[in-house]
């Protein structure tokens, strides 16, 4: 989003873990700030050299260690890329647990750090579950080996999972042990139009009744987000006339292991929902070709480049309570109108999509004409107040970083903010590992 | 196992978290020592007052807070009863995430703090992953509300995840929550004679690829603890002539949505095993009523109690790679039989069985007269000894608690148990929670 410039004037690109801890030793004598960079495709600034420290990059550091196709656990160097690893196991019809846009460039060490969510985690579940062990340089120098290949170790405290989400300041992560799941054998979509918002929850009750554990997503979009869509040549999924004035769109996809059993439930899902009395959609669609599967994908994730086409985009990743979906997106729109900053000559758009499974939101402000602090000022915080007040997080996935440490108070207690400091301090004493990020 | 006796002359069971912060503020001052106990049926004196501590007992504090039939998360006392819980959302077709043995008695503070593991960490992950959520009373009496109910937060360290597998030494869980898988609509078994145990492994992956999702158990028996299951009145399962000398058998289990698409794709299994070229079964059969489902379920869960009745069992509770499962028994047989300790008159059984998918093994060395020291000497440490070799657990989920303190060792390295004193340290420098657990 063009927000920020690096400051630093080094950049090292070591091979090794023991590479790793000879630079950490160095810099931890000299008091030297270090910024541990993946593949650099964070959202909210965590990778940035903001006053001069060093960039630690880990991008030459990309050997997979080994594979078990029978257990399926992976360990890899943290500097591997997403779409790689990928690559390697899927001839042993293995996937990773995890997949996000930016699946080409960024790091599985980096994906670790930020706690990464995206596409997969309805299905297979966070990383906290499928991460089994980690290498990690501590600020001191010193390498934890917690690289296990063990599904089960309950022989202490599993320090590994303060590190998954730890954004690079507790440590820097070199090695990564991850399971991952066998590759499904047949995989479907459909697209579903919503008179009203309201029919959201009873129809996500159905889905997972009726689909179990097949569903892999489970995705909305509200009307503004779809029109946007049309415009840039996305879709049309449905007849215009079918859709009529429906309020959101729900996409569903399926991963499972037999494909005429998937589309059986599908298609008695679909019935089901066609032909009930009082219908809680007013039309859908079964994808029915890999190339209709993919426009069905397109229409949800090309989302996001819609929005840059539509000028700035204020972003923001939250979770609430599925119920408050659309209320949140509403709650801004409203707020933009009552402070006439609504239209073309300010914010044009304000929309929500995101993983209604997971209750995690992407609501996006367009700002037309670009960046202006009387809309920031407009947006925020009052968007963190309304997540706060339903008990949300203020980051569901895009984490902290250096953006968002003033906010991290809108869904963090002062106790849980005391002991998050007094556990940094004790593994970052002297505070040169990912300084400014995280903590206020 | 008859093996500790408490010697705490207090018991305290509070009824509410502020309550149990007065207790530890009130210790704290103190310096009194705490033992926080949930169900009490851990296996490795995890919750036993060794040094005349009071013990804490959480079974007071045992209401459901909240459970959203939507999303599935459940908000819980933790002294809840595992059983408890299972039937408060059984109506609203959910079920809890782990299921183990003792869930008539145990807590669900206390799975959490050892992070429990059981038969269905295979499905539905382990509690690293479900857990949304925790209260904590830290050792100042502190309260630390971390009982978010959302799927998605990534806003600082997750320090919640401490307190999992904590085994109460770093505070007292006193909420929790969590997030309920769907109910399957249908669960099916089959069970299965293998004439080597080489050919567990290939027979893993077939069975993983043909079952896919629907796999929630994958369960092993070697041939000495299926004897002992017939001896004591299990089964049998299978017509002893075709079971001839098979080595060993595995129970799978599915748990899907539809019961003639899960049916179809076992049956299809089954024809597949039973009619290859070089077949990996000598054969097999499917449950085909709710009471042969028990049955089959009954030969591995009643395995346990067969134990005892066989004399005095020594239980060790690994993970090793899948590959080694069997190895371990039969060095474990060696050195007894090495020693001049194998037969009716020291050790008279040494067997396996144990959750395959998660690399589980539980082996147990059955005394038949008793424990005696020269028993103990010739089995530990070289079962450590042998698990550590191949990069295993010496806990795979049973935890450290105050027996395998001295086992720690074997399967985290200096430096792990070098940071993991540094954190309790941070938590309780008065070490008042629950002292002499899991660091020697």
């Amino acid at each position: 989003m063009g927000k920020y410039h690096g400051q630093a004037n080094s950049v090292l690109r070591p091979r090794t873990t023991e590479q790793v801890s000879e630079i950490v030793k160095y810099c931890a004598h000299r008091r030297i700030g270090i910024v541990p960079q993946g593949g650099n495709t964070g959202l909210v600034g965590g990778s940035i050299s903001l006053q001069k420290e060093i960039v630690l990059s880990l991008g030459a550091m990309n050997n997979v260690r080994s594979f078990d196709p029978v257990s399926g656990i992976l360990v890899a160097d943290a500097g591997c890329i997403l779409q790689s690893l990928s690559d390697y196991i899927a001839p042993h019809n293995h996937i990773m647990p995890l997949d996000l846009g930016a699946k080409g460039s960024c790091q599985i060490g980096g994906n670790i750090s930020t706690n990464a969510g995206g596409l997969r985690l309805l299905r297979y579940g966070s990383l906290h579950g499928t991460v089994l062990g980690l290498e990690v340089v501590l600020p001191d120098g010193t390498i934890l080996d917690q690289l296990s290949t063990l599904r089960k170790d309950n022989t202490g405290y599993d320090l590994k999972q303060l590190f998954i989400g730890g954004e690079g300041t507790l440590g820097i992560v070199t090695g990564v042990s991850i399971l991952t799941p066998p590759a499904p054998q047949a995989t479907n979509n459909i697209f579903l139009a919503l008179p009203r918002f309201d029919n959201v929850l009873p129809l996500f009750q159905i889905v997972k009744r009726q689909l179990g554990e097949i569903m892999s997503a489970f995705e909305y979009i509200d009307r503004t987000a779809y029109d946007m869509g049309l415009t840039h040549g996305l879709g049309p999924l449905l007849d215009a006339e079918e859709v009529g004035d429906s309020e959101c769109f729900i996409l569903v996809e399926t991963s499972g292991g037999n494909n005429e059993h998937d589309l059986e439930k599908l298609n008695h899902l679909l019935e089901h929902l066609l032909t009930a009395d009082q219908p809680l959609i007013n039309t859908g669609t079964l994808s029915q070709s890999p190339s209709q599967f993919n426009a069905i994908w397109a229409m949800r994730e090309g989302l996001t480049e819609c929005c840059q086409k539509e000028g700035k985009p204020y972003k923001y990743d939250v979770s609430v309570p599925l119920a408050d979906f659309q209320k949140v997106v509403d709650a801004v729109r409203e707020r933009m109108i009552s402070k006439g900053l609504y239209g073309d000559h300010a914010i044009s758009k304000v929309m929500g999509y995101g993983h209604v499974g997971d209750g995690n939101l992407h609501l996006n402000v367009i700002a037309k004409h670009g960046y202006r602090p009387e809309l920031e000022a407009a947006l925020e915080p009052f968007i963190y107040e309304v997540v706060a007040s339903r008990k949300g997080s203020v980051s569901a996935e895009h984490g902290i970083g250096s953006m968002k440490t003033h906010a991290l108070h809108y869904s963090k207690s002062d106790v849980s903010i005391e002991w998050m400091r007094k556990v940094k301090q004790v593994f970052d004493p002297l505070n040169i590992m990912n300084p400014g990020k995280v903590l206020p």
